[in-house]
């Protein structure tokens, strides 16, 4: 068999929710290959198969169900890293892989808000990942860290996007009602949710509300200067499998009809569209006219999950206009997210 | 056996799941007692039992079990009537009611924004039952109409009520995730709403806005002058059995604390505290310490599912503060609520 | 553009859940193509779009959308007919289309056990379509009818085929917990199935008893001569969009090991393994290793949903063996049955 | 205030989920009273209030709320303990109770099948407590153990026993469908159960099988002679809060007739109709005509949790009767059996 030209990545964390969606969306890919797979001590030396708890709808894929879990260390590892991990641990383990040489390309909360961190959504703000040459790793060993948002704020952070551009945002309301599968496996355990509605969620709200800033802010003298809209956030978590819903008030600078809020968001492309990523969906957002649209059950596929959908867009007696925004938690708003970084710095020649 | 001494009253639409609500709730009532039970001409004849799909939790009182559904006529019905019906049934059958003498408790929404019918909550604006005096039905006959609010509404209006005393409300954003029985039997799908949220309530953002106002409004003149903060609400449907959750945003005309809001609500007894009325709750407004309540599965019961639950304070970064409320939609919400309107009335001397 | 060369297919009641999957799952077929649709007199001139509720996961294939929705009669109508339809209409309406010479492939229960239908699952007894023959319908006009079992035998059905040709079966217990999508749309009431479970679904048991002794029957003399095994079924709805799980206990004539068994259920290829037809999964049925499996949400869409998985086989203390099976109840369990029945007929030279 | 002559009790294990129920439950108990709780290590020294996440839908009482955890250790620990713990422990640590001369009634698995140990439902078999003069721990302290079974063989013990009096059971096969309630908590995950059904408790099967025996069998010369019957356990978690339904198939000794089953099951009242224990229900068995009952989200509460709901009643094909089951497995089948079961020994003086 040719040897594969596909550039190996490695996984850590990959045994938890996030690094399974890593292994499921990576099967496949075209331009990476798993090549490694780290979780906790206690998998270590266990098959994939063995260690994973896997909740997954689609099969383990069987190259990697038969792979050994390796130890959490850089020595051995490809220079290409998704991790999958609590903050707490990748607050240790993520400069630790960047030191040793390696692109991280980070899920996790840890360094997000690092002043030399790019948090990155390719279609939003791709520009930013230019901070990765102030990275004292990058400057050291050639290693650096990517972050992609929270999976409440990715979905929101698009569907503001290129309203921003063309109307100026003043202030948001968002209310979110989070699937189970953003808490990771076990999770969220069933006597909580079955029936119920738990309206706390661990500095989520704090996450949306300065995410969203940096997301959309502008990267000027080397720093990225946030967004100055205000923001207010009310998280809770309902009975949903997968998929984040949420309710939107919004305050612009400038004038907006329903029309062009809907035509900005149909025509909105993004910074990337032009590099043909494979994980870039063909719409970043989709508007649905339906008047009980979107919701989790039946619009979540859209773009294989990379696809944030709209509907109701109404005026809001407050502020200006509201709607609904459903998006993919653990595909647009994590593996998907990461992915499409990784994707972005490839097209760029961070990866070589 | 000796005759009952309490006051017969009717119920239209008796076999509906807020009609049923009246009849468990109903049951050993101190004042009233059951008498007559109506609902769509199909059942007429049958007996309550072989004609309701009982829903509730505790069985068929035994003598309600056995009585027989009576056409929907006021001939032969009592002289008070709790009415559960569709609103475009009670636009016709609730004044033919009212023409005939018959005080008509509703919970429907046909008549809650008529400015001569008063939409009450009897903490709130128990003096707003004056306007039966120039309802033209109470005038050639004695009948009257008494309505209560929309489910999504009672607890938003509750938790407001002393809060606008204390401090002004300048303007609200509320955003709800509401149980499906809210929607009446067979009402929802289960493919609707398993593993699902439905973005949109027909009418239910509108109701909640302009009720909101007539219930905190004044009566001046023989009129009600509704509230004037502004409002915005968003209404989803979420997979919860009773109980709507509503995540609220507030803006005070006055400074106002934490400390302060939470005596405001803990403290609040409203009008009626002193007539002792059977449904009143020794606490009309609980506020939850607790980081993530109220929850539906656990706080629903409060005060037999009349006290109102607050949680969650926190300031909010666009308006001043921000909570989580919580009510049961089909007692306080929709039955508890007439009940205690028709108990207001019989303390008030309406019913006599 | 090039005339499409496939079979031009009708479905009559295609916008309910079992049309929305015959119209899903035909997508892109190789062999048939979408040419007519019909539902009840009131959709009759709308478009697809705006007559169903669609509840599928994928959008309505924007050619369908458009579609206008003919009448409900063979005049006009393509001469292979999917019938998705109540069994009270199904009574009257399948034998029409069959007299004015059309193929029906019928989903629905009316037929099912009429002497000279064939009841067939491809895999299991492909040769019954042999009944056809003898059909009036069939001598009239060239017409006739085919149907596929109820979506909570299906399953079990195939499970036992393989084990009965290899030990024979002597009897069989299946208990349900059958998912909410069997009941169609509206279906299921929520307040019905959240936190709960329905010990009863109408003439569910007794149409497993019976079709499966069909099933599993042998043509003699031109007729059905029903599996003799005696069989015992519990039905019961869950909180489960999509999947029937079973609990099977199995007593057998022969001695069977587990391994035996397992490896006559890995080996089961069926009738049909030679004809290459679409819709035949590579695995009629699975068998999965796993303890805990399988599951509904994590097992469904195996071989596209055609694949039926059974899993955790171990003694029985009271028949010989115990297992747990599940399948896809509106592929494998009705829409993808009918079609595989098609792709049977075709391939046999019934279609031309 | 006058001192309690309530009889001072303890709780082991008493902020998981079974030892809040002892909590809501010994509320108000006329008999006894909660005087010293103890869970893990990490909770000593905290309130209980502080220590437990309380899950129950009424309100911590507030004299526990306060109430210090203890050390989980006979010394300073009242003489009559009620026990809830994993099995893991309560080998270790109910017979150390037991040896200090308490009173230990047991939710756990630990003991149930030891020989001298008396698995008791009053109902049935109350003379099995006989059993507690062989204990060495009752001979050499005066304590002792008494334990109570498992919450899916509960209610199937209840409904059996009546019918096994009647007419002999020869063979019993039973499917659950249990509550997440009966795992703990956290207990089962969300993302395991939420449109789910997993088809695996681990032991269940084996426990039910086993203790069925030991609880239908007779005391004969100091020892328990098991109930003979054949039976056969199916064991699945479905996405229900609280309520195990069983789906159960009986094959009789004698001939029964559906007028007989029903009338022995709803002349039951046990061996312990007499003592007017406070938790004893008026009807342990319920018998409901409904075609769809019994239903956990329903008729649940039924005698408060402590009455068997039996339904559904027809000829099975294969044994002879089939019906569907329904109990509380938290109230009757887990704290408020053992609460029985203390009552029980208090009225035979075995608790002075």
């Amino acid at each position: 068999m040719a040897k594969s030209t596909k550039i190996p990545v490695g996984i850590l964390g990959a045994t938890g929710m996030v690094g399974q969606r890593f292994i499921q969306l990576l099967e496949r890919h075209p331009w990476f290959e798993v090549a490694w797979v780290a979780a906790s001590e206690r998998s270590y030396g266990k098959t994939y198969a063995e260690a994973a708890k896997w909740k997954m709808k689609t099969a383990i894929p069987p190259r990697i169900a038969k792979m050994k879990l390796s130890a959490a260390e850089p020595a051995g590892a490809p220079k290409v890293i998704f991790a999958a991990l609590d903050s707490d641990i990748a607050r240790e383990m993520e400069p630790a892989f960047a030191s040793a040489g390696a692109a991280v390309i980070s899920n996790s909360s840890a360094f997000r808000m690092h002043p030399q961190v790019p948090l990155v959504i390719p279609e939003i703000n791709a520009d930013h990942i230019k901070l990765i040459e102030q990275q004292s790793w990058r400057k050291q060993s050639g290693g650096f860290m990517v972050t992609n948002s929270n999976c409440s704020v990715m979905g929101l952070a698009l569907a503001l996007a290129p309203l921003d551009k063309a109307f100026g945002i003043e202030s948001v309301f968002a209310v979110t009602m989070q699937a189970v599968s953003g808490a990771g496996y076990p999770g969220v355990a069933s006597l909580d949710i079955l029936g119920n509605v738990v309206p706390f969620i661990k500095n989520e709200e704090e996450k949306m509300e300065e995410e969203a800033g940096k997301l959309l802010g502008k990267l000027k003298g080397g720093q990225i200067v946030p967004a100055s809209f205000g923001i207010s956030a009310h998280c809770n978590r309902v009975a949903v499998e997968d998929g984040h819903t949420e309710s939107i008030s919004i305050k612009f600078k400038k004038k907006a009809t329903a029309e062009k809020i809907i035509k900005a968001w149909r025509e909105y492309r993004g910074m990337v569209a032009d590099l043909k990523l494979p994980f870039s969906p063909a719409e970043p957002i989709f508007y649905d006219e339906r008047v009980d649209r979107p919701q989790p059950r039946l619009d979540l596929e859209r773009g294989h999950g990379m696809t944030v959908s709209c509907g109701r867009l109404r005026p809001c007696s407050l502020l200006d206009w509201k709607f609904t925004m459903l998006s993919h938690n653990t595909i647009r708003g994590a593996a998907g997210a990461a992915l499409l970084n990784a994707e972005l710095l490839k097209a760029k020649g961070y990866l070589e």
